[in-house]
């Protein structure tokens, strides 16, 4: 009986995986006299960029559940929500801390990301808040719509004012084709994205730095008073065979205190091909192209029987991007850069990565024109 | 050989089960401008309350540890101890960071309790020492008496002085029903606990918020130079099937060093009611409601073949505690206040709880009589 | 078909192993009035020295993976590093954050060491870097050779900055003789390591305490202006049986800013002998005493059957190091040290030990001669 009672016990038990991943991040920097004048001076560095270990697991079969942790620098807190599953009408209801439903970049996990960083100033990152959203891996249309707190940025998660500072995001997406026989080597993908945010402090700022986590910002438009602000956003994309391009565009409209509305906005496109002839899974259930590329062959070098060198040589890939932030409305006077970023990445095993890139980005803004800095950065890359 | 090696390497190998909890909480709160007066304005608030990463198990049988630590606010560490069990005479030995063996409400782990947040202004909470305890599954009745050290708050657990900062604390409870026949789903318990407590650097304080993390301290002491002091308490529970009666008192004695002794109290009173008809069993080896209310049906909402909707409940639990704290004595005026709580429990599984909750409290101290305090909360519970 | 895909997919997942250790650590001091005046008062401490969560794992079979991270006092990251095996001529490539390969004091992990904490003053620690090093069970060699960068010591893994600050680490040993037969119970060690390491801020410091973490630092050059400094390092070891004896010798030529070259050196010698006839087995991989003492016995107290107690003795060491440190050179006065270290350890089984040490240090300095300071120290050391 006691047995009985245990085994019982043990089938209801949340499951739990343990996982994690780092990046080793390098960079090296040259600007022309301009950029130093705009953003000081860029000094090389070398950094782990991110050390996260992961939790999550299943309970009774409809819900999951995450605790993800950052410790590259202290510790903070990444995604940390429960999940229903299997409702009616809604699909799935999120609860939590957790990415807000915008962007095809953001909602794509840093560890497929086709290059090292994500190009737009106005992602919004994970906050508090409860989601509705599909999560159907055999639908051709994806929704995301949630109701969310910005958080006190000192001391995530977590919020106290009586002053109202929450947002309402949504997303939607929709494949006009998809190649089922192919698991999805051929599909077009379009979206879109909304986000109404009221500012409980009345302060905003957007700021950008050139594809990489360890350069300086190149755009800043610091502090203004707002009171609200709106993000609209717009996604396309077409995968066929190892070939994928994508590209999103982004507009904000900001209710200043000083100037009434100003608006900003980012564009990138981006093109990456698998020399190797892999391919980057699209996911239908979150609508981006956020699965592995699994290598045909897994990078080895050893000594054979014979006294000879075997190799595998992992999978290639050359990726080129262009972006633009406009950080300069009206009134306000953030800048304006255009960035070109050509990246190599080699994977060495599905959960290996090696990346090498190159950015150029050029930047005006009120203290100089054509501000140049050139990035050389390198990735390690691992994730388990 | 090199493979029967490798086996009872791994026998002997400690075991290790990987859990944690998360609780988010939010709260609206209402003031009457006494209670402004006294605690000035407190804020509605949303915040992930806990965030445990909860690591345990075995070794060689006999021993067990635990690696506890919270991420919700940079980190801390909780439970971090090894326990040797089946020692004659003592039965078992726990050294390291843990909670001192005094009140049934403490000893309560936090995913238990009935209410979102522990009553008394006099827990004692976690410290680094050693402790003798029992942990008999069938016994009518549990000791504990331990040796520790009061912490340095700013980066326990760590303790450096040459003044002498420990403290003598025991707890001792007894049941003189129990029904073994439904397995305790009828008991009574009594208990009693005493901490005699050294204060190196002569400073005390006691304070305490309205049954909510999110609120502000409603009564305080302040800092007051003390030597020692002395904590007692009383505890009696009453249990039949789904109902639960439960209450303290806590009596503090402390040699100030200005006015002599100065005494302060606690008592609460809690009755708690699962109208599903689940109940909350209590645990013999640490004598306490310690354990699940493991629902007779777990909430869900499908689809159904037919194309209607299943549903299922989970358990409801409705509670009322009543609480009152004196922080008033001859010389210092801490306040004294009185607290309404109920609260209305859900649980959709063993391991989610939504808990809503209204607290009412009066506080009167030396800046105003009569502030009142409304607070309205809600959590969702989740732990693995 | 789904299933076969899935199980291929989790045949390449990465293993993960979860980990930790913990060590609590208490202290008393006894010092003379030459010690007060040198190094203030030292005063009694308990504190968890060392609380770890450590994350492994294999990919693939050839690459290792290491996540681990200390929470005794906030967050730090330890080991976080990907190495690559069985790769031709170099043997295992690493690339992360880890040990630089320099004394054997250093790569014996501090679950493993004979004592408390390490003697020298000039230890490298764990640094952001590259390695070459063997990886071979079976051969009488180990070595190790790196390029690493210091890291900025208020937030690592991070290095930034223009000016140079990388190093060059390298560690060869030699076993000139191991008896196979006996699984390395008798065996001679030799071992030489150097580092040439570049100071990007000019600033350098050596300091070093009386071989407890609780106590203060008893000699300390202080900051002083340095370009670049050399350490190189002898290593000679003994095992016979159940008896071992070590010795290391480490040396110090900094070319300072203000007087040319200054030189400091460190040596110890140690020796250590299990009562109960256990050994502490050789690691071969990594050229040092890195395994576990196994007791032939865990240690037990039972109620046997006919009521007497049944009792399991553990496994017993004593051990003795004689170390003196020398940071006084031509202009730099950082004062000599002499110590006595004595210790008793008692392994209760493989994963659980507890150490008594009695510490007596005879420190001359600037400020005073003969400053005697004796430490009682305890540990309860676990890991998992």
């Amino acid at each position: 009986k006691e047995d009985a009672k245990a085994a019982a016990k043990a089938a209801l038990k949340p499951s739990v995986n343990v996982g994690g991943r780092f990046f080793l991040d390098s960079a090296v920097f040259s600007q022309n006299q301009q950029s130093v004048d705009q953003v000081g001076d860029a000094e090389n560095a070398i950094k782990l960029r991110t050390c996260w270990v992961e939790l999550k697991g299943n309970v009774l079969e409809n819900t999951q559940y995450r605790l993800w942790f950052d410790l590259s620098s202290q510790v903070s807190l990444l995604d940390v929500y429960l999940d229903f599953g299997e409702l009616p009408y809604i699909q799935n209801f999120r609860i939590g801390h957790f990415f807000e439903p915008f962007s095809m970049q953001q909602l794509t996990p840093n560890k497929y990301l086709t290059f090292m960083e994500r190009s737009s100033p106005f992602l919004l990152g994970r906050d508090l808040g409860v989601m509705a959203h599909s999560d159907n891996a055999d639908a051709n249309w994806t929704y995301g719509i949630g109701l969310f707190v910005s958080e006190q940025s000192n001391k995530p998660p977590f919020y106290q004012s009586d002053e109202d500072s929450s947002a309402i995001t949504g997303r939607f997406t929709y494949l006009p084709w998809y190649d089922e026989a192919s698991d999805g080597r051929g599909l077009i993908h379009f979206g879109v994205g909304y986000s109404w945010r009221h500012l409980g402090d009345k302060k905003l700022r957007f700021r950008n730095r050139p594809d990489s986590a360890l350069a300086p910002f190149i755009v800043d438009t610091g502090n203004f008073a707002a009171t609200a602000y709106n993000l609209a956003g717009l996604e396309a994309a077409y995968a066929y065979g190892s070939f994928i391009m994508q590209s999103e565009y982004h507009y904000v409209s900001a209710d200043t205190v000083d100037f009434g509305a100003e608006s900003f906005d980012h564009y990138y496109i981006q093109a990456s091909y698998v020399l190797t002839g892999e391919n980057r899974p699209y996911n239908r259930r979150s609508g981006s192209f956020s699965n592995r590329i699994v290598p045909y062959e897994n990078f080895f070098r050893v000594r054979t029987a014979d006294g000879c060198i075997g190799r595998g040589r992992g999978a290639w890939e050359i990726a080129y991007r262009y972006a633009h932030d406009n950080l300069t409305s009206d009134n306000i006077f953030g800048g304006r850069d255009y960035r070109h970023l050509v990246s190599l990445n080699w994977y060495l095993s599905p959960f290996t990565r090696a990346m090498f890139e190159y950015d150029f980005s050029q930047t005006n803004d009120p203290v100089a024109s054509h501000g140049d800095l050139h990035v050389f950065q390198m990735r390690m890359q691992f994730d388990f």
